[in-house]
Formats: structure tokens, sequence, C-alpha cells
């Protein structure tokens, strides 16, 4: 049990403040020799960084990662490898108007309510921040997938535009601002979202997130469900409100006949399926197709607009949030939803070998 | 870390296939001096019990609940408690036929990879029989949860019907064999689902569950979220592809603006929210508002519409699944949703005290 | 977290009470296609089961044990086993008597202050009869284990009464009634303990578990220690008081010269120790060489002789105990210390593969 | 599960090797509102700080202690406190001649033979510079025992040399170098752990930990005992090879006669014991007396004297360590003892309160 932690064997414990001195985290249970250097970390790092682009906020992060322990001579040792990003823009100013006021859709009335005391700037322990984390877990999460096994997400859905999947393309995905696969899409979203940033409002999106070259076993028939562990993990992004493996939602429209992956001998006479409506997990346990798995995040929370709240006194008043923030938070969100796939399928890599050898 | 086990202080493990001679769990973390009954925990085993009417499987199982440890004289002592319910109604020539086939949709093949044995017999431990465990640790959640917590679960849509949520009506939920809060959908579904039976066809559903009552500050910031925890229980259920909460999916096509539960203070001069977008969490914390969880239930895979797929020899085949089963599952899963539910509340009940005394 | 389980990746779950129904436990994540037979667990139990001689309790219990799920055609399937062994001579009259009383040396009074309940009859939960459920999940740990693994125990001290440990004989373990390796002590220990029963006494004893075979390398340098792990599963045994490694307490009257185990190279060509001072354990980790475990038991807490104690009301009394106990219960802890060394171990060496596969 | 964590609810996290940039801590689950500084956590830091004397290793550590996150104006906030000491004086040289060389006594040879690779400066993730974090992690776990919980230690013995217990007096330990609490074995200690120390050689040694003012009530019947947990913690201290409580091994010779703890009501009407052989514990389950715990310290593997070893080469070879050690580190284990004792109770007093409210 830890409030702070996720994972089984491959385990992560992040910690920090969006305004102390550092966020970090520690990772444990990674297997020795595998060569990792900061230079890949910071590769993953730097896809989530904001600032890079008009559609995410402004706020200048340099988040560089260093590596506090856990490797010898640019190989993990098997101890534990802890990451510390110090935090170097925090303009604690920007949030001081507000930080008596709840502001809606944020944590600060909940976390109030659990704690009884909050670090009103920017968010504290709650802020987005925190996935920068996540993200650094997830490149040495990928050492440990090895080349064989690709994790990838794109970016589906803004507001009510949805890309069109016969369009799709991974190699798109690099080309625009947006982790989008439909290249037709890209001026789309991005009129769109330009107007939602000119009027300080905001918009959810829905991401999707693929590994390909998952070896079929992985999970169990129970608790210890691969798609469970994935629900868990994307449900713990900051702003997510809805996760769905494979048909997902789109299953209760479905028959039992059009929902069935049939199976047949393939070329290298292995089983195989001819459709993978089930996004890659029967019953808990990964089948050797693509794991799919989509996660909705809402929009942001931090709007010109002003909305009706109250404050730590029980005064009702108003809030404007002037702060930098993201028109769309689900961009950023991409990179954080492969990481999280790459951490929860390390996990269970390394959970299989454990009972099954 | 256990493969069979879900929940941190409020634990459950359970066990069992469902041919064997009976499945059963155990339920460790019980405060004690809580009044409980076989009865009281039977009730609710009732309401999933199959073979009720002519929308769920045939199968009889009388699913008679024995406590076999961890309570004195009718209250619980805090000790594990131990509950077992045999298996009486078997039938495993109904299976015979098809041991060596995997039924598309089913765990069949992936169970097989990661064991390399398989008890073919209704399938095993991957079988739905299962859930009648959780049912059964639901009810004794309950008793944490206490009068003042309700939970309550119904089904809101069978293939591409919805229900019209104007109508919606709790008090109805116990009037119909689908748990329809809206009385105007039932004969609709009747039909419909009449169709799908005489078709030996199966169809997918949406659940919706939703606990009042629970005091604002359950959960936390980061991986102890309670929606993280809510999606992890709940994809655990068998045939279960995504899992929603407040918004959900829908969240994407919100602007900042409409997605804002705004706060004011109630006539009892405690902070409140004019709306429920956030399905009672925000941050991971619970706001004091319904909890609201959606989760879908894809359709069942034993249809007797051949399938094609391959037997453990590599064999190309096809199969028909003749034995009892539910045109739609989803029905059967609403029992489930709501103990799955109370467990998880209960569960952060005690770890919020836990840490906060 | 769980109160009532032990182990990692082979985590046993026990529940039961010494007069309800039945004890059982569940044990998960034990490798599919191990051949397991109930006759075969059945041993085991049999090793442990009282009234076998004069120097232990009289209480009969055939201790019969069901494999409730888990297994198919003789074979583990990788789900969770569940056994069950019914209680079948309660007599709970033996205990009426002094149901109200706090018997000195047992967990009544710390019971009562933490749960406010409790099941009087015969210790309820902290009665040693738990133990039948670790010989138990022993058995399948050693299955884990294969042939080149050897877990034996042997009773070592009673009283003042130590074992010449120049005159060990592994062999002479199983010819006398109190597991004891040398044959020279037999009977010095049998005329002690004959006046000890007849008093209506009892005696403390130290038990030493060994380990052979292990491989070099399970364990970790810091929290997940075999030795921790060692010290953690003996302590859990009813009536333990201490655990050491190798040299354990004496290592504190040793210079460092004499601790020192100094390596050179076998005949195989690899490195290998002189001695063992270390008892097969160096910073956490096994070294190759024999685990050695000790721990000791504490004398049975209810004997005849009147003893001074306070009763649920608060009023001071005398208390007697009639029921039928062991002279010297660590007798019958030798078993026990062998399932607990054995499921250590089986969960190290999938600890260890989950990590470095 | 985790490798480098200990804890259930009070989950400390440890990370760092000793010649690294820095070691460190996550502390999850401390409760919000506490009032906590860095001035306190390194009171406790510099109590274990070497070279404050000639009987501990000249190795010079600042050893200052920041906070990184989890507090908010000099209090707890309920996230995880992340704590950082940088490594100030690592004088790698010092390591380099034995850097292939296995150190007998050192988890040199057991970590490569885990890992297969190896930080060789020191003792890498084996050094005992990682107690550090469990020291200012009992400082932060005193503050939820608050005031009326007082954990202390003292070493008991060196060598054959044991205090007098008649002579226990707790003022004592601060006035010495040894943590005694016998005036009269100090000059004793001195005279024969300088001539150990002018040998180069080594010697074990015996701590004692005390925490009085303990709610009865803490821990449980079964795996969640206190004792088991206390002998967990223990024994993942550097060098300890065993652990005991109250009677400990002692017990083995102890009449049931003579190990039974009377009870009476006492003066305020509430029932108390007339001894304490238990060392506060019966049944898993703390009594309300003094918890009392010893644990043994092997002698420094690091000494003066040739010892015969082989080389990671597999060449039989000698070794000398010239390091800066202690020749007691027993003495620098009291601080430790302490915290890791403070940490439990802690931890205890929290999944007390989950289960019990």
């Amino acid at each position: 049990m830890s409030y702070n932690s996720f994972g089984h064997i491959f385990r992560v414990t992040t910690w920090g403040e969006s305004h102390g001195p550092a966020i970090g985290c520690v990772i444990d249970g990674v297997p020795s020799r595998l060569a990792i250097s900061a230079a890949e970390i910071q590769h993953f790092l730097d896809q989530r960084k904001p600032g890079q682009n008009r559609f995410t906020t402004q706020r200048k992060e340099a988040d560089i990662v260093k590596i506090m322990s856990g490797t010898f001579e640019g190989m993990t040792t098997g101890t534990p490898i802890s990451l510390m990003i110090e935090n170097t823009d925090q303009r604690s100013k920007d949030y001081s108007d507000n930080k008596d006021k709840y502001r809606p859709g944020h944590a600060d009335f909940t976390y109030m309510e659990k704690y009884g005391i909050r670090d009103h700037r920017g968010g504290g322990r709650s802020s987005a921040r925190e996935t920068a984390c996540r993200v650094a877990a997830g490149a040495i999460a990928r050492k440990i997938l090895g080349d064989s096994i690709q994790v990838k997400a794109a970016l589906v859905q803004i507001g009510d535009h949805e890309i069109n999947r016969e369009n799709w393309d991974w190699d798109e995905v690099g080309n625009n601002p947006f982790w989008c696969p439909d290249k037709a899409m890209v001026p789309v979203w991005e009129k769109y979202l330009d107007n939602i940033r000119k009027n300080g409002s905001s918009i959810g999106a829905v991401i999707e997130v693929h590994a390909s070259g998952v070896q079929a076993g992985l999970g169990a028939p129970v608790y210890a469900k691969l798609d469970s562990d994935l629900a868990a993990a994307m449900m713990t992004i900051n702003a997510v409100k809805g996760v769905e493996i494979g048909e997902g939602f789109n299953a209760a429209r479905l028959t039992g006949e059009e929902n069935a992956d049939e199976m047949y001998m393939d070329a290298d006479g292995k089983p195989a399926f001819n459709s993978n409506h089930a996004g890659g997990i029967l019953g808990g346990i990964s089948t050797g197709n693509d794991i799919v798995c989509r996660f909705s995040v809402k929009p942001t929370s931090s709007i010109l607009t002003p909305r009706k709240t109250v404050d730590t006194q029980g005064k009702e008043t108003e809030i404007v949030t002037k702060g930098r923030h993201d028109p769309c938070v689900g961009i950023r969100a991409v990179p954080i939803g492969e990481a999280m796939m790459a951490c929860v399928i390390a996990d269970h890599i390394m959970l299989h070998r454990a009972q099954q050898g």
C-alpha cells in the first residue's frame, strides 16, 4: 500500500509539488545491466515539455532530469533509480490572487477537505507537473520492453472533431503540434484551438495508445488483469475521466457476432486473430495483438471566463484563472499515456515471469 | 502484490473455478463488531443469481453462501471473513464438445498461452461465476459504509437503446428484469432482447453505479486516486471494456465553461456544487457529491452462430457454443458493479482514516 | 497490505478460528503445471498433527486437507489454490470456565483491547491451529523449490538442555518424538519433559531450520533482504520470541577475524566459502551456502499452576488452564519452521526472477 | 511489493549509493498538519553521523538533510516527504585497490551474483550509509507518535562484555560515546575497544530498543503481528544477525510459570502486568507495557588482518581493507534501531486505526 506509488514489480514512487524545489521519482525493481543515460530520458521529457508551441501552456520549464542513483558507468545496477527534475520557473505570484478561492474543476476544495492544508501555488501536489516523473519512468520502462515492443500514442479527438481512422498514419504523429495521426485533421484542429485559446477557453480530448509486439500471456484471469492495471494507470493521469480497451464503450452496441475476433492459423503456423475488437486483451490476458487503450481528458479547468465559487472562509465569490495554461491539456497527455502504457507492460512482463518463469 | 486480491485495507482474495467443488473469498481488514449474517449476504447474491428470468442464463445455481470464519455470535471479530459457495449445477458435459477449441472472445486461448494448462469446463477461473464472491464481499463492505452511504446501480443502455435520463426513477430499478430506471424503456428492451435471445445472439450494455452520501476527502492526489481504484475495480469484472467517471468520454466534447462545476454555499453553510460533471471526484478525491461511474460490458461471446477458430492442436475449425448463456451478460453485471463500488469506497474510508485519523 | 497474508509473489492468506467450522488458506502466485496432490500436502500436515505421542497435546484433530481450487487433473493451473481443513474435535466446553478470564501469556487481553470482541473458545484466531495452514502452504512451496533445494528443521534446545552439535545427524531427526538430531540427547529430553508434563508445567525451546541447495543471489541489498523476510516469517509463528541467522546473537561476541567467511575457488572452479558464520546470507542476499535460521519458542502459557489474572469485568482472579496442551509447544513448531522457510525461499526465487529474468 | 521500501501505511522508500551524488528517501502516508523542520530531522542524523569520536569511522560526512517536498510553511501537507542528503566525502580512491576482490563478510560477492554488475566504491547500495535515510524517516515517525510515546535505545553488549542491568540508567546513555546505560561499563568498553581499534580488528554488539507509552491493541493476531514487523525492520539494518522480543532466546530456558506475566488491576482501575517477559507484545498485539526489542550486530567485516578471498576473475587472493571503518559498527546502530522502532510503531498506529477507526 502506498498513496504515491504505482506498479507491482516495476514500481514507481513520485514526489514533489509544482512550486517546491524539485519533483522526482524513485523507480524500483528495474533489472540490472540495462544501458541507460539521462539523455535518453530527457528525449521523452522534451516531448512533454510545455511551451513548445502556441497550443500548450507558455510556462517554461527546462525540465532537466538528473539520475541520482541506480546506475553505474551507464548501466542499471538493480537498485532504485532516483530521478530528479528541479523546478526553475515557478512564478508563484501568478497564483496569489486566488490563493483562498477554490478553483472549479481543480482539486483545491477536495484537497483542503482531505488534508486541511494546501500549497496553493499552482496546484501543489495535484499539479500536472507530476506527470513529468511518469514520462521519465516510462523511458526506463521502455528499456525493459526492448526493441521488439513499440509503444505509441496519438490524439484522436478534440471536442467534437474526431480523426478519420482511414487516414491513420503513425508517421504523421510527429509532424504536427497535436500528435495527430490524420494529416487532414491538423488544420481543422489548428483553427478550432486557436479560437478556443483566444477566448481563454479550453476543450477536452481523447488519446489512443498502442503497444505492438507484446507477447501473448501477460496479465491474469481475475484481479491482476492487464486491462485493469491499464485502466488504473491511465485514470491516475490528471484530468482523465474515462478509459477504454479495444471497442470500449462501443462494445455495448455490438452483437456477439460483430464483436468476436475469429481465429485462424497464420503463415508461421501460429494462432492469429482476424480482427482486434478486444484491443489485444481477452480475459485480462494479452492476446499477442496490439494492446489498444483510449482515454478521455477533460477540458482544462483554468479558464478566463469568471466562474462562481467559494473561498476557504465560506464566502461566495468569482474566480478567473490568469495563469499560463493549456487550451487543450489533452495534447500534452499523449506522451504521458505512452509512458503509462510502457510502465504497465514492463511491470506485467516481470509479474508474468515471476510466476511462470 | 497478489494476482487474485483487490483492495488495500478492505482486501478481498477470491478463489475457485466454475466447475470445482466450490468458489469462495477471504475478506481481510474488516472492522470488528459489525453485525453480519449469512442471510444478509445471501440477499445480494440472490440478485446476481442466474436463471431468474428468460433474459439471463438458465444455469441454475443455488449459490448458498456459508460464513466459514471471522464472525462470532453474529458479529465480526476483526479476523478474516471466509465465505464459501458450493458449486452444485456443474454439468461439465455441456462443455466437452469444445474442450480443445478456443472460443473467440473468451479467455481460452490467452489462458492457455499463459499457463499451458486449462480447466476447460465452463471457463474455469475465467468464468463469471467468480463474481458471486465480489457480490458477497460487497455485502460486507456495505456494513462499513453504514446507512448514510447508499450504493445503487442501473442498466442504462443495451445495444443502441439508451434510456431517457429524464425518466430516471431509482424506484423502477427493482420492478423489471433489467435493473432499468426508465420505465418506458423496459418494453423496448424486452422485445429487443427476446429477439437477440431467440437468434442465439448476444448484445452489449452499459451499467451506471452511484454512491451517495460519501464524505468529501476520500482518495488521494496522485496514485491512490478514488477514480483510479474504481476504474481498476470495474475493469476486473468479466467482459468490461470501458470505465467512465462523471462526464467520462463526453468530457472530450466539453469546453472548460461547460464542464466546470461551480460552487456556492448551501443552506447549511457548507460549500456545494451547482452540477456534478466531475462525477463526485476532483483530483482523485471525493467532493461529497454522488460518485458516478459507468462501465461498458461487451456482448456475451458464447453465441449459436458458428465462428471460425483454431484448436489446441493448431487446426482451423468452427465453434458453436451451446451452453446456457446470457443474451446480455450486462444485466447480471448490475449487482456486481454495485458490489465493487461498495468495496472501493469502504476501502478508501479505511485508507483515509489510516492517514488522517 | 493485508493483515492475514504473507509473501510477495508466493502469497498465502489464511483464515479460520480454532473452533469455527474449518480453517484454510489461499495460496496465490503458484506457477502452473506443478504436479500436486492432497496426499502430498497431507504428509506434511501429519508431521504437525497433535496427539501423536505423550509430548504433544492430546487434542485429536484428523486435520484432513481438501484442495478446493487451483488444480486440474493433478496439476496446478496457475490460479489460487484454496485448501481447507475442517475442525472436527472442538470440545468448546473445555474453555467455558475461563471464558471471561485473561490467560497470562495468551493473546486474550490484547485481542480484546484491539477488537472489543473475542471468540474465547481455544484462542480463536490466535490459536496455533492456524499454523496447519502454513504447513500446507509449505508443501506447495516445496514444489517450487524442486528436488535440488532441501529444507529441514530440528529441535536443538529444550530448557537448558542444548544438543551437542558434534552429534548432529539429520537421519536421527525422524527417529524420535522431538525432531532431535542428537541421538544422545533424546533420553535426556524424554526424562526432562516427562517431569514437566506431569507437573502440568511447560518449557521453551529452540528450533533450527536449514535450506541447502539454494542458489546465490536471492534477496536484495536493503528491504527485500532474504534474512528480513525469514525473520518476519518465523516471528509470525505463535510463541516465537527470537530469530537468528547464522551466528545470530553469538555474532556479538566475535571479532571480525573470527566471523569472516573466507573464500576460495572450489574443485568446480566456483567461488566458495571456508565457513558459514553468515548462515548463507550476506548483505541480505543468499551466498549459495546453507541458509541457517534459528528461532526460540516460549513455554506454553497454558499450565496447571494457578496464575493471578483479571477478568473482562476488571476483577482480579486466578486461572488454571485445564485444556489439552503441549508441555513443549516448540516440538510442533519444527515442521512449521520448515514450512515457513520453504515459503520464503519459494517467494524469493520468484521475486528474483521477476527482476532479473 | 517493492525491493526498497518498508512499512504499510507509513511507507518509506530509500535510494542512493554511498558514492553517488546523494542518498535519500520518500516517506509516504504521513498525516497532514504535523509541524516538522529540517533542523528536527538533522538532530537525529547528527546522532548517527560518523567521525564524532575515536570509536566510529573517521569518514566525515556533513550529512545535511534537505526537505524536497511534502511540507508547506513548516507543516506536512499529506503528500510524500522527499528527503535528500548529498554525499560530500566520497574518497573513492580508498576503494580502488580492492575493486575486483570480494571482501569477506560484505555483500560484494552476493551482490555480483545477483546483479552481475557492482558499484565497488564503498559498498554502493549495500553501504550502511543508507541507514541515514532510516534515521531521517524515524524523525518524522516520531511526529506521529507524539509526546506520549518515547522511543529510546542503548548498547547493552560489546563482545563478551554485557552491561549490568541493575545499573541501567537511561540518563547515562547520552553521556558516553557508546550509548551505554551502565556507567560502570563505560571504562571497560573504552579500554576494550581501544585495543580492538589499534589492532585493526572489530567486534560485535547487542542493541536494545524500548518504546514506552504505546497503547494496547497495536498489531494483529497472525501476519501483521507487531513483533513480526519489528523483527523484519531490525533485520534489514546492515550487519544485524538476530532479533529478540522480551525474553527472546532466553524464553527457551523458562518454564510457563516463570514466563507468565501475571495480571492485576492497577491504581487507576486498569488491567496491568506484574512483569514484562513478553516485551510488550502478546499474540502479536501490544499489551500497553514497554515494547522491548534487542538485536545483534556482527563485527565490522572490514579489518586490517589479511583475509583469504577470490576476485571477480576467479583467482584466489588476499584482502586487507584499509578504508575508514568502525571498530564496532554496533555503536552507530543505536539511533538506527530507535528510528526503525519509531517507524514500525507509527505504521501500526495507522494500520490499527485503518481497521478499527
